[in-house]
C-alpha cells in the first residue's frame, strides 16, 4: 500500500492568477488544491480601486468555482491617503509593492524607494494593520539585485516597528540572514527557489520556463533557503509566485520571467520535504505559519496525497490559452487523492 | 562625406563553421570580411584524424569559394602520439581541448584534466610546435567555471613554458590577470563578450541569442576585457566565437549556446573601437596580434569601412537553415565597403 501524507488548509501565500481566460484556465489548478492564496495585483492595469479589488476577487471566485478557496486579495503599491485605506481595509489582505519595472507588469511601480516619500502611506498601513508585501530587487546586476535591496528593507523595517513586512520570494542566503535581525519581517519562498541554481536556467542548455525574477541564485543561497523552509522557521511560509505566461511567450525571444507551478506544488513540497525528512513540518511551511503570520482564518480543507507516480501533463489548456508547468512531461513521486 | 576606416588582413581566430548546408550559409559571410580564420572541430563526430582535416578544409574552401580566405584548422583534443602529431602538423595550426561536455558538440572532450594523463600529447605538441587552444571552463556553478579553471592552465602553462597556451573566448577578470603570469599563455576574445553581461541575458527579458559558453559575466569582467582588447594588448587577439546554430534550436525549450556574429564582427568591432577612440588599435587585435601569436602569414586582403548605418537583417538563410545573427534588425553605425 503507498505511502499517504495529509495537510490541513495548505496555502499559497504568492499567486499570479492573471485574469480572463489565463485566469479561468490556471485559477481552479491553484483551488484544487490550496484553500487561499495571496493575489497579486500586477494587471494591465493594476489593481489600485476598491471597486477593482472586489471585481477581481469576484473574478477569481468565479473562476475557482468553489466554497474552500479563499483569495486574499492586494492593492498594487502607490501613494494612499489613509481615507482610502481605510476605506478598503476590509477587502485587501497586504499592499504589494514593486520598483517600477522590476518584473511582469511592474512598469507603474515604485520609481524611488527614498523612505519620506513613501512615509505617509507605510505609517497609514502599520497603523491600520495592512500588512507589505515587496518585490524586493534593485535595478542593479542581476545575481545582486536582492542583496542590494537588504538596507532598504532594514530601513523600512526600522522605520515601521508595527508594519508587517513580507520580503517575497526570497531567493538569497543575504535575505535569510535579514529574517533573524527584525521582528517584523517575514519572508515567503517559492517551491522552484527551493530546487533549481542559476545553473539551470543557464548552466546548460538555456530554459525558459525555469527564468524568473528573481533570477534563481547560488547553491549556498539554496541551502540557506532550504534550512529555514525544511526547518519551518516561524517566519516564514510558502508563496508559490506561480507565474502562468502563454507557452508562445515563454518558448520565444525575450520570454517573460515566471514558472508556473500552480498544478504541481504541494506534491512537489511533499517530495522535497519527504526526501529531506522533514514531512513533519511542511504542515507549518504551508499552512500554519501563514495562519499566524497573517492573522487569516482560511476555509477548512485537507488535502490528501499519496506517493505514487504522477507524469506532469506537457501543458495545460483551453481555447485561448496554453501554460506549460514547470517539470512538464517528467514524473513526480507525490499525487493528489481525489 | 562619411568616414572610411580600412584594416589589413583581419582574422578571425575562433570560429565554428558548422558543416554541409550551415558551412555553406556561414562559410561566406566569415571570408567575406576575414582573411582568415581558427576553425573549431567540434563537428559530430569530432575532427580527429588527417583525412577529416583535410576534407573539412576542401569543404571550407570550396563554401567560402575564394583565393583570399584561408581556413587555419584544427583537431580535435584526444591523446594523441607524437607519430601522428609529426604526420599530421603541417596540416593544422592547434589543437583545440574541451573538457568533455562543457559546450556544443564537447561530449567527447577531455574527462579529466589530470596534467600527468595530458603529458606525452601535450609535450608532443610543445616540441612540434602545435598550439593548444582550450575552452577553459570547469563543471561548477556557472558563474565560476572559468575562474575555477585557472589552476589548471597555470598547470599546463608551467609544466609546457614552449607550449603556447590560448586561453579561449575569455570572459573574466581572473582569466585576463594571468596573461601576465606566463609568457606563453595568451587569449582569444570574441565580440559579445566585450558587449554584454548577464544582465543583457537574463536580467531583463531572456535573450537566447545571446546565451552562449562561457556565460556573460559581470560589469568588472567586461571592463577587464575592453581594457586589454581596446588597448590590443599583445598577448589577445579576436576571435569571434561566432557559433551559429537553426533559429528554431535557439528559439526553444532548451536552447543551445552561442552568438551568431560572423556577419556584423568586423563592423560592430571598429564601431566599439571608435567610441573608446581606439580605432589606431583595432589593426593590431583583429590581425597584427594573431599573426604575430599563431606565427601565421595570412592571405593579403584589405577590408574598408564607412561610417554609415547598416540595418542588420532579421536572419541569414538557405534552402535548409535559417540563423540569427547578434543585432538582428537593429541598426549598427559602420557598413562595409565593396
Amino acid at each position: 500500500m503507498s505511502k499517504i501524507f495529509s495537510i490541513s488548509k495548505p496555502l499559497d501565500m504568492h499567486l499570479h492568477l492573471r485574469d480572463n481566460d489565463m485566469l479561468n484556465l490556471v485559477g481552479p489548478l491553484t483551488s484544487n488544491t490550496f484553500c487561499g492564496a495571496i493575489i497579486m495585483p500586477n494587471l494591465v492595469p493594476p489593481v489600485t480601486t476598491k471597486e477593482a479589488v472586489v471585481a477581481y476577487k469576484n473574478r477569481i471566485k468565479q473562476a475557482c468555482g468553489n466554497d474552500t478557496f479563499e483569495p486574499y486579495m492586494t492593492l498594487f503599491f502607490q501613494n494612499y491617503s489613509r481615507e482610502f485605506l481605510e476605506d478598503v481595509k476590509d477587502e485587501i489582505t497586504a499592499i504589494k509593492l514593486y520598483p517600477a519595472g522590476i518584473t511582469t507588469n511592474s512598469e507603474t511601480g515604485v520609481s524611488s524607494m527614498d523612505i519620506e516619500t513613501l512615509r505617509p502611506t507605510l505609517q497609514a498601513m502599520s497603523d491600520l494593520g495592512i500588512i507589505l508585501c515587496i518585490h524586493g530587487e534593485t535595478n542593479g546586476f542581476v545575481m545582486d539585485r536582492e542583496a542590494e535591496f537588504m538596507p532598504i528593507y532594514e530601513s523600512i523595517a526600522s522605520n515601521f516597528p508595527n508594519l508587517k513586512i513580507i520580503m517575497e520570494h526570497i531567493t538569497t542566503k543575504s535575505a535569510v540572514e535579514m529574517l533573524d535581525k527584525y521582528p517584523n519581517l517575514y519572508a515567503t519562498i517559492t517551491l522552484h527557489h527551493l530546487l533549481i541554481t542559476l545553473d539551470d536556467v543557464v548552466g546548460g542548455m538555456l530554459k525558459p520556463h525555469l527564468f524568473c525574477k528573481p533570477i534563481a541564485k547560488r547553491y549556498e543561497d539554496r541551502a540557506a533557503l532550504l534550512n529555514v523552509a525544511l526547518g519551518a522557521n516561524p517566519k516564514v511560509c510558502f508563496g508559490s509566485d506561480s507565474a502562468p505566461h502563454p507557452k508562445n511567450k515563454k518558448e520565444s525571444c525575450g520570454c517573460a520571467a515566471g514558472v508556473f507551478t500552480a498544478p504541481i506544488a504541494l506534491q512537489v513540497l511533499t517530495e522535497l520535504f519527504e526526501k529531506h525528512n522533514c514531512l513533519d513540518n511542511l504542515q507549518k511551511f504551508v499552512s500554519d505559519n501563514a495562519i499566524n503570520i497573517y492573522g487569516i482564518n482560511p476555509p477548512s480543507k485537507t488535502i490528501t496525497l499519496e506517493k505514487a507516480d504522477f507524469k506532469v501533463p506537457s501543458s495545460y489548456k483551453n481555447d485561448t490559452e496554453t501554460v506549460v508547468p514547470m517539470y512538464a512531461n517528467e514524473v513526480i513521486k507525490w499525487s493528489l487523492v481525489n
